[in-house]
């Protein structure tokens, strides 16, 4: 299956936090189609599973404006200029959380909704924590909330927690650290 | 903590795909803020795992314009008019997979990027298969990729298989099928 080729592209939006491009394509079967889709832009993202010592990870409850309701996530964010995926992770997780990282991994790229969208975000694994604040750029500080990790079942269960990268990121977590039997 | 007041919205850019709003928050201590998001709208979409007797899951190869290459996923689309979820779900996997399903059931509602858009998929697990196609909307159809349940994580190590709300589908239907002890 060959990938199809990009005849012209022409944006259609750009705002503060998004752009919407229209592509028109041409399948290796000779069918045109115009799609439109979200190019991915920008510095690299990271989602943060933070694991303690006691085997619970760091969700944390914050305003989710594309419900307009408050939901449990991950600790999340774009890189800064200059840093790494591991330095980023541990700063977020400091802004977030209040806590600093001594080991850091990277698990895996995941996207959003590949058809339409070019973003990806980065899942980390922060272990080996210690208490450390940074000043956070966002409005509020966000209510941390440490889940057994044993029990996301039960985190599966509640309608707040159903960011797809945050559950994904869970189970890439638990396969890591061989919670689950592979 | 309390969900912030929206003081006014405004659409900044509507597409044939995408919506993106511009909101502006006042946050419970007072702070302001002006957000974008891209809110939620249409009929509500379904993403299929479809499990055979051999205990595998049926995975697509499509193309992802957000990437402009061949990715590794699982069915999906939008209800049309009049349609449950489980008939969506069953039609989906007739266009893209050629099968259909005398058994399905809704898992759960996941999210994309909470914090940015309103969208929302249902997970559908879909058993008891038989050979069944319907036309597909699709320029090319998709390569399917039946994929054994018990070799997940070997899915996972692909850069070819990312999608978020595939890998977490999966999870889902690992833990309701009791594959994962919990």
């Amino acid at each position: 299956m060959r990938v199809p080729e990009i005849i012209t592209t022409k944006m259609l939006a750009t705002t503060r936090l998004f752009r919407i491009e229209e592509v028109h394509l041409r399948f290796s079967n000779g069918v045109e189609r115009i799609y439109e889709r979200m190019p991915g832009f920008g510095r690299p993202a990271v989602m943060v599973v933070a694991v303690n010592d006691a085997d619970e990870v760091m969700l944390i409850r914050e305003y989710a404006a594309g419900f307009h309701e408050n939901q449990l996530t991950l600790p999340k964010g774009a890189a800064e200029r200059g840093e790494t995926l591991e330095q980023a992770a541990d700063r977020e997780l400091k802004e977030e959380v209040g806590l600093g990282a001594r080991r850091i991994e990277w698990l895996k790229s995941l996207n959003l909704s590949p058809g339409h969208m070019g973003f990806t975000i980065n899942i980390m694994l922060a272990r080996d924590l210690y208490p450390e604040r940074l000043p956070a750029d966002e409005p509020e500080p966000p209510e941390v909330v440490p889940w057994p990790l044993a029990r996301i079942a039960e985190l599966i269960e509640r309608p707040d927690f159903a960011e797809a990268r945050a559950l994904a990121a869970l189970y890439l977590v638990s396969l890591h650290l061989g919670r689950i039997p592979t």
